[in-house]
């Protein structure tokens, strides 16, 4: 006889983008985000009025870690920009790189920047009714390209992790998402983006299936 | 270099309970529930007008059935009643019964009637900004005790699989959702329910971790 655990409802508030009966919940602050964007100038210049305000928070339900759980939340992104680059995640690939993630838009517009361990960048646009997958090894932050706030639903299997490194060794991701100057938004290329050599992209890709059986 | 799956956008229309870029959809109808609800009479006395009747249907999204992945879709279910018993699905466990399953209401109003080995029985109401968690090891059944579509996202493992037949084999859940003649529901027992044995119950988690890294 083993311990099962409890069912569980939790309500999503998708304008407030919050989550009831959550286990965890976190928040960062537009001050923690230095180095995230392009423009060091303007991300300077808004410190004063923006330093300790939450730019995003994430609230989850978080079972346990077991092989085969699955963690789900809610997440919130403020509208905003630095200089023309649009409000980020911080973004990540899973510890675990070989485990995919899916995310549900519930209020507001914005996308999901994905990029593989070789540099390939790939775009999901995201609005209230739009389910994305983001596929094993893919590196991906969600960004908020509307003038509301941002709330997704997210769920990913319980022993991904998150390694929210990756980007900052490429210098970034390799393209930014920025305003094209009639209320849409545009990709430009990131110069300081350094591509992975193949012993690292190599290491991503050794996980795979490290959880199949024995 | 391994080949990366590319990232999906998928669209929910939450009242026609349908998945743009599904990849596969089946639909279960009338005729085929038969044996499913308490009242035999009325269940054959429906069949005139519903036998071909879809009761309900899912699209899905199946990248591929890798360890750690994930499959989502949309299900809808009609509403209606079989005498006084509510439309419900067939239900199941996980072939791999340590897989959980993650339930989103997208319109309507129904419940997740859950059944643990032992027999336990929990319901976690749902409606349109209700997420549910279905833990490891419980048995799942949806249940439509609206007037209009039930309509709910769900998300589960890639390797978690469904065995269909284990409800049948206890004779049904061991509750029923009724009409309380109130316009809301109530549960019933199902006379006809028998407890698993204990070797069926220790097989069932006997599987747990069966995913673990060697």
């Amino acid at each position: 006889m083993i311990n099962l655990f409890e069912p569980v409802g939790c309500t999503v508030d998708p304008v407030a983008g919050s989550l009831s009966n959550a286990t965890g919940r976190y928040q960062k602050r537009f001050g923690e985000l230095d180095g995230l964007y392009a423009d060091r100038p303007a991300f300077d210049a808004m410190r004063a009025e923006w330093h300790d305000r939450v730019v995003y928070e994430v609230s989850e339900f978080r079972p346990r870690e077991d092989v085969g759980d699955l963690i789900f939340g809610v997440t919130r992104m403020s509208p905003g920009k630095v200089g023309d680059e649009y409000f980020m995640t911080r973004g990540h690939i899973h510890q675990q790189p070989d485990r995919p993630e899916i995310y549900y838009g519930r209020n507001g517009r914005g996308l999901m920047l994905m990029e593989s361990p070789e540099g390939e960048v790939r775009i999901v646009p995201i609005d209230e009714l739009t389910v994305c997958y983001v596929p094993p090894f893919w590196i991906h932050r969600s960004v908020n390209t509307g003038n509301v706030d941002l709330v997704m639903l997210f769920c990913y299997p319980a022993d991904s992790g998150q390694d929210y490194e990756i980007i900052a060794r490429s210098g970034g991701m390799r393209s930014r998402v920025v305003d094209d100057g009639a209320g849409g938004w545009k990709t430009v290329d990131n110069p300081a983006w350094q591509p992975r050599d193949a012993t690292t992209i190599a290491r991503l890709y050794a996980s795979r299936n490290a959880g199949a059986p024995a």
